[in-house]
């Protein structure tokens, strides 16, 4: 089968004693320490208009929102399976070729999955990864008021880069990089291990908008959230920043800043960006000192 | 969330360590030996009719497809992940109610999932499972000319069923447990278990019928295969058996049958039923001594 293929030559031949895509399940050894589970899906039509990127994109952003759920935690994506729904007659082969773009990018080879028909073209990812060592998972509940805010990057880019491609596309290189960013989001992998080594205490990753999703992490741990400041990408809107989504940085809380700003630099990784601190009042979320604007998108079906 | 307090309820609190539905990723202890891990889908309209069951039906479909392919070489499922697409106004709870009860059934809890919305349900399991000891999986792949075949249980039930629903539902106890059967179908786990340490040389679920099941195993291992008997649910036709599916027992090659028949007799499982054997020529596919008929369900997109 042609996409059997692509994935194969994606992911290369298994190691000896493992078993990749074929048989009734896929064997593969062990990780180091704890195992980390994610999963996500991409629809067509709710999370990428077709219309506007391409079938390769909505295998790369499948694959790619799901390792970076796997980051998120401080872990090391291993393995994926990837199942794909799609109406016959869909190009199978470009949506899996950004899948295998992505799984070769990001480490994180495609050992198994399903292929089935459907109205809607539809990709879910699930990964499984590996948590080194014997330091905790960093989850979002592990705030504690006094923790200073970090993120791993300016934010908006993706919702600005949608919004040119509705407009009509880029004009520019500063806009076909805002587009880039749309189509092809980055996970911020070492970021994240690098954070848990630092003593991160909190972390998540930023799917749903900056607002949402600080809103959670406060809800989680149990602390306030005052914001100073929202880095924006260039050519986005502070909007965009607080309630786009999709842009993948890591919202990171700590209690030492200096250690991570070392770490982040000793691994020569973009300084991460003050944003804010946890406060003790849990009932707080505010933005240079007003009301946090309830931006943020949300999967809602009932 | 309401789905989260099924999932929760059905699943119980995660042992110490391990964080599963709420955070970015699952994280649980790694179980023994080699990791397992294996996918599928089901679509209503293509794998159920929701008009002839229920939305708990395909829930609980999803998942035990998901755990007979773990079963199927030989592993014990550990952890799920679940992931439904669906339009707003969906049943959520009645699905998940079914996917919570074969969860519980297969021991295996779902430890994480995503929602979203979508113009069809869908249901996308993944799971992990473990191979315990050094032996390796049983693959589709391992059979050699001369070993004996056998099946776990007669075939043909859920295709039988669904022609009874078709039909206006059942008349009898006969036809009301071959509904079950469509409905419900079991993962035969403790038999694949049993299977690989009495040393069988290759097993798969008969997902697809017989008769293309056989022949996949057949193309895995190079060799021919010759069916002597096909072992027919009471009220289901050799043809459905042949060609229905989703009945998921499971196909098992070995050399040595009086091992693999007292190994199950041990573990008050069901005798294995003989079926045929493998050969030397691997263009063979009969069945008492005819060309074996070509039937069997194909999952085709293209």
């Amino acid at each position: 089968m042609r996409i059997t293929a692509i994935v194969e030559a994606a992911s290369g031949p298994p190691p000896a004693g493992e078993v990749w895509v074929g048989d009734d399940a896929a064997i593969v050894a062990p990780g180091d320490g704890l195992l980390v589970l994610a999963t996500d899906a991409s629809v067509a039509g709710v999370h990428a208009d077709l219309a506007l990127v391409g079938l390769d994109d909505l295998g790369w952003k499948a694959l790619t929102a799901t390792v970076s759920d796997i980051g998120a935690v401080g872990g090391r994506p291993r393995h994926a399976l990837v199942t794909v729904c799609a109406p016959a007659g869909t190009d199978l082969e470009h949506l899996m070729r950004g899948v295998a773009e992505a799984s070769a990018r990001w480490t994180c080879p495609v050992v198994g999955g399903d292929v089935t028909a459907a109205d809607q073209v539809m990709v879910s990812v699930a990964a499984t990864g590996a948590l080194a060592g014997t330091r905790p998972p960093v989850l979002r509940s592990g705030a504690s008021a006094g923790d200073q805010l970090f993120v791993t990057g300016p934010l908006g880019g993706s919702a600005a880069g949608l919004r040119i491609l509705r407009a009509g596309g880029p004009g520019n290189a500063g806009e076909a990089a805002l587009v880039a960013s749309h189509r092809r989001p980055l996970a911020r992998l070492t970021e994240g291990q690098t954070a848990r080594a630092a003593g991160a205490t909190a972390m998540m990753d930023i799917s749903d908008g900056l607002a949402l999703d600080a809103h959670r992490l406060a809800v989680a741990s149990g602390v306030g959230i005052e914001l100073d400041d929202v880095p924006v990408a260039a050519g986005a809107s502070e909007e965009e920043a607080l309630g786009g989504g999709e842009d993948y940085e890591l919202l990171v809380a700590v209690a030492d800043p200096r250690r991570m700003a070392s770490s982040f630099a000793a691994a020569t990784l973009r300084p991460p960006i003050a944003v804010g601190r946890c406060t003790t009042d849990a009932s707080v979320r505010t933005l240079r000192g007003s009301p946090l604007p309830p931006l943020g998108y949300e999967h809602r079906l009932e």
